[in-house]
């Protein structure tokens, strides 16, 4: 027998076993949690109230259980219920509200729940500024705005928004976003003579399309999904759309993951009150205020270059204030705390008018 | 040293020791589930593709998990983090997509991933007919429709809907639904004059509005969240609603989870194409033709009475058919593969004009 295939049920029998072993750490993790609570809350003055959610502490919890992880579920499945188990956890201390752009259903949300879990409770704004004041004012925890967006750019109304506020970001989150060739169910694939999409997934997918669609004509509309809309009723056309808009339309692919750079993805920002100490790999986000004179993104530059620092975005804007000076919003690699960084930011703050650090916070786990 | 207070460090390293177990035994769960999957693909025949998802034995390890839990998290907390457990090992054999009554961000879609998990992809469709038929076609392995809804009573369309398509009822969600009393900042508790809401929450709520404000007007209005509104601009006025409400208008709650019937909550039932083996805790679901006579609802339910059958919902639609029948959608407690259900759907059916057995299937768990 020994040497036999598992029936079903010894299987299940071994998964329920597997399952109330799990519940029970599971719950051993709780108590400890709440245990670090208390030994927390009994650090603070009277009146005076502990922080509990620790973003650098979560972020070397999840890069552990990635690193460690054998699978068979895979490392971002696994890292999402660690999530969950995390978020479960804290909800017993203190349940969090997160304040994001809204409406309900966007990709926002879905970033607020992919960087906090379901154990919270998400607080739908209407406008960047109201996120920002919600965290401002102590009504919400956290806040969770859009910075990066593939499909429309640099979201400047929060870089606008970064200047006024007064909050510190606390982490980053990043969304995969992938483009499908589409056709409608009677489209041939060897017919395709008009593909239609956003400007922008045109230019994510160019080379994509060059080499495989040369010929065919390129027709930018207002968005991938009113794109995939359209091949509902037309031949000869396709579509580059999303996974949703493919399956709302019931479109057959054609091609899966066109774009030409794998990692295309939306990047969010998640802001909150309380600096956030290294979790070992950090980035740190300022926004630099310069004459207007030749040279000087380039003389602003110069230090992090000589100290070796990598910068992972730049991003120019005119300044508000008038025309004599400009803005940039610049993200590097290093948390504030660390010596190189220390010193690179003083030579920043002797070169620039005015330096605003919006805070260090550990690189996206997932 | 054995009495003394465990360090912030010590706990942090119980839990990663904790956090390394569970993780373990999470992939040795994902290949206990990968088990099962083989035995099952090895009883098919050729071309044939096994059914991984079983509803009934997913609610019998719901409610294992629920009954053996000994907290600190609750009973809701664990069940949930088991359904993402579950999701994502369902996931690495099956990746499922699910059809709902959309648009995204509505209470139907917080049902289907409360009830599948998130490792689902989730499918928003225009209309409750398009849901059917994304299950029906085999776009979808399953759908999600609300049924009940306990602001807008009975959803019509679904039960209509049930009567012409060829779906299996295969388990239901509930929601549940709290109300508070909100006032905006400026408002004192006792000078409130005026509550709004929607009609149906001041039903809801009418016993606690007799009890605590029996003098002010009750005035209907079309939306809760309408309600909610205008408390940003009135004074010496409440409204009845929710949480995201009093959250998104940044209300005061005078008083929470007021309505009359603690249990109050939205109902969505799952579709989909196989019939549901028995968990132990089921219903049955049935539409029932019957000639438009004076006692044709009662001497229906007599045979359910005789046979000690719990009624748990009966409504009543004419028929589209024509003036001279009526529908009754009828839910009561047991599985039809039970011989008292079998007995009474006998009888049911020689007293009818028409039965058509909508399915039965495990009793919400959570």
């Amino acid at each position: 027998m020994s040497d036999s295939k598992p029936t079903l049920e010894t299987l299940r029998d071994t998964i329920d076993q597997l399952d109330r072993q799990i519940q029970e750490l599971i719950n051993k993790r709780a108590s400890c949690a709440q245990q670090v609570a208390d030994v927390k809350q009994a650090g603070m003055e009277e009146g005076e109230k502990a922080v509990f959610y620790r973003p650098e502490r979560e972020a070397q919890v999840l890069r552990r259980v990635m690193e460690r992880n054998s699978g068979p579920l895979n490392n971002e499945s696994m890292a999402r219920l660690f999530r969950e188990i995390m978020s479960a956890c804290l909800a017993l201390e203190e349940p969090m509200s997160i304040a994001y752009l809204g409406p309900e259903g966007t990709f926002t949300q879905a970033a607020a729940q992919k960087h906090f879990g379901h154990a919270v409770r998400t607080l739908p704004m209407a406008t960047i500024d109201e996120v920002f004041r919600e965290v401002e004012s102590g009504s919400a925890h956290y806040g969770v705005v859009p910075v990066e967006n593939s499909t429309e750019g640099v979201v400047n109304t929060t870089l606008d928004s970064f200047t006024h506020a007064n909050v510190t970001i606390c982490g980053e989150v990043e969304l995969r976003i992938h483009h499908h060739l589409l056709v409608g169910a009677n489209t041939k694939e060897n017919s395709i003579s008009r593909i239609y999409s956003h400007q922008q997934s045109f230019a994510q997918c160019r080379q994509w399309l060059d080499a495989h669609y040369p010929a065919a004509d390129r027709i930018p509309v207002s968005s991938n999904s009113d794109a995939a809309k359209r091949m509902q009723s037309e031949w000869n056309a396709a579509a580059i759309a999303g996974e949703v808009a493919a399956e709302i339309y019931g479109l057959k692919k054609v091609a899966s993951n066109i774009e030409d750079n794998p990692h295309n993805s939306t990047r969010f920002l998640i802001v909150g009150r309380e600096h956030v100490p290294s979790s070992g790999q950090d980035k740190t986000s300022i926004i630099v205020s310069m004459k207007n004179k030749p040279g000087a993104l380039y003389e602003l530059l110069a230090p992090f270059h000589e100290a070796g620092i990598m910068l992972t975005r730049v991003e120019t804007r005119p300044s508000r204030d008038g025309t004599w000076a400009y803005l940039f919003f610049i993200d590097f690699e290093g948390h504030e705390n660390t010596e190189s960084v220390k010193n690179v930011l003083k030579h920043v703050e002797e070169l620039a008018v005015y330096v605003k650090r919006l805070g260090s916070y550990p690189k996206a786990v997932l």
